[in-house]
C-alpha cells in the first residue's frame, strides 16, 4: 500500500504539474489574446499567430484550445475577468449613492484612457465587429455587455434606495445615458488620437447625475 | 473629313459605353460592398466574393479596383453619399434653431432603425473596426465621423446665431452628447435586438436640447 501509494503520488504530481503548466500558458495566451483582439479584433485571433508571437509550439497552443470559437469566447471571458479587477471591484469600497455612481463611472473612463487594452474598451471593439452576427461569440459578448448594463442599473437602485436619486427619474434612461457618455468617448479617443471626449465625458456624467440627484451637493465638483 | 468623324464618333460612342458600363458596375459593387462592410467589416470586404455573389465575372470586378485598399477607401466614400442622402439633406429644409437639431438627429435614429445599411450604421461599424489601426483606409473614415461632428456643430452655431441656444451652451459638449446618445442606440439595438434603446436615445436628445433652449417650448413632445 505504502509504495503503491507513493507511485499513485508521483503520477499526480505529474499530472498536477503539467495541468498547472497547461494552466499558466493558456492564461498567457489569453492575456495576449485579449490585447490582440482589442485592436483586430476577434476574428484577427489566430492560434498559429497568438504562437508565434510568444514563441510557442503550435502543436501546444492548438492542443490548449479545441477550436477558433472556443479561443474567441475564452478570450471573452478574459477580458471580464480583467474589466471587473480595473472598474467593477473598486467601485465596492464606496457607500451606496451618487457618488458611487459617478466613481464607477470614471473608473470606466481610466480603464479606456489608460488603454488597460490597447486597443480601448474591449467590449466596444468586439460589439461592434460581432453586433449584425449570429452565434455563441456573440452570445457571450451580448451577455457580458448585459451584466455590465444590469451592475449599473443595480448600483443607480441602491443609490434611490439610499435616497439620493429622484423619484421620476428612469434608471433604464439614466443607465443608458452614461453608458453612452462613456462609450462614445473611448470611441473618439481612438479615432481621434487625443483625450479631450474624456473631459467632454466627464462633465456630461457629472451634469447628468446632479439633475437626478435629491441633493447636487452630493456630488461635488471634484470627483 | 466627314468619314474620320464618323469613324472618331463610334470610337468615342464605343468608348463611351464601355466607361458608363463599368462604371454602372462600379457603382452596383459599391452599393454591395458597403452593405457587407456594415455586417462584416471592412477586412470582410474581398473582390473575389463581391464578384461571386453578384455573379459578375472576377477578372471584370479586378479590373474596377486595382487594391483592396482602393476598393475600401471608395466603399466607405459611397457610404457617405448614401448617408448624406438620408440624414443630411432632408434637415436642409428646416430653418437653423434647436428644432432643426432635433430633426437632424431623429433622421439619423431612423437610418439607424430602418437599417439603411443591414449591419446598422455604417460608420459605427467600420469606426470601431479602424480606430486602433493607421493608413489611408482609418485616415477616411475618421475623416467621415469629422465631416459629420462638424456638421452638428455648425448646426448647433447656426441655432445659436438665431437666438435658439443659451449662451453658456458649449458646443463641442452638446455636439458630443448628442452623438453619444445617436451612436448607443444604434449599438444597443443591433446587440439587444430590440429597439428600446431608440426610445431612451430621443428621450435623452429631446431633454437635452430643451435644456440648452434659450425657450423649452421650441421643442413641443411630438418631433
Amino acid at each position: 500500500m505504502g509504495a503503491d501509494n507513493t507511485a499513485v503520488n508521483k503520477v499526480r504530481k505529474r499530472t498536477d504539474g503539467r495541468l498547472a503548466r497547461g494552466n499558466q500558458t493558456r492564461q498567457l495566451i489569453l492575456r495576449h489574446a485579449v490585447d490582440v483582439a482589442s485592436v483586430r479584433g476577434l476574428e484577427g485571433l489566430s492560434l498559429g499567430q497568438l504562437a508565434d508571437e510568444l514563441e510557442l509550439s503550435k502543436s501546444g497552443v492548438f492542443s490548449l484550445f479545441g477550436s477558433k470559437e472556443e479561443l474567441q469566447r475564452a478570450t471573452v471571458r478574459t477580458a471580464v475577468t480583467i474589466f471587473l479587477g480595473q472598474v467593477v471591484i473598486p467601485a465596492r469600497r464606496f457607500p451606496d449613492g451618487v457618488a458611487k455612481i459617478r466613481h464607477l463611472c470614471e473608473k470606466w473612463l481610466d480603464y479606456s484612457r489608460t488603454r488597460v487594452f490597447p486597443g480601448g474598451c474591449f467590449f466596444y471593439s468586439v460589439s461592434a465587429e460581432f453586433d449584425a452576427r449570429l452565434g455563441p461569440v456573440r452570445d457571450e459578448v451580448a451577455a457580458a455587455q448585459a451584466n455590465w448594463r444590469t451592475f449599473i442599473e443595480r448600483t443607480i437602485e441602491e443609490a434611490r434606495a439610499a435616497g439620493q436619486i429622484r423619484a421620476e427619474t428612469s434608471t433604464g434612461q439614466l443607465a443608458f445615458e452614461l453608458i453612452a457618455f462613456m462609450e462614445t468617448a473611448n470611441g473618439e479617443s481612438l479615432l481621434s488620437g487625443d483625450d479631450s471626449a474624456y473631459g467632454h465625458a466627464s462633465a456630461a456624467i457629472l451634469n447628468r447625475l446632479r439633475a437626478a440627484a435629491t441633493d447636487p451637493r452630493l456630488l461635488p465638483d471634484a470627483p
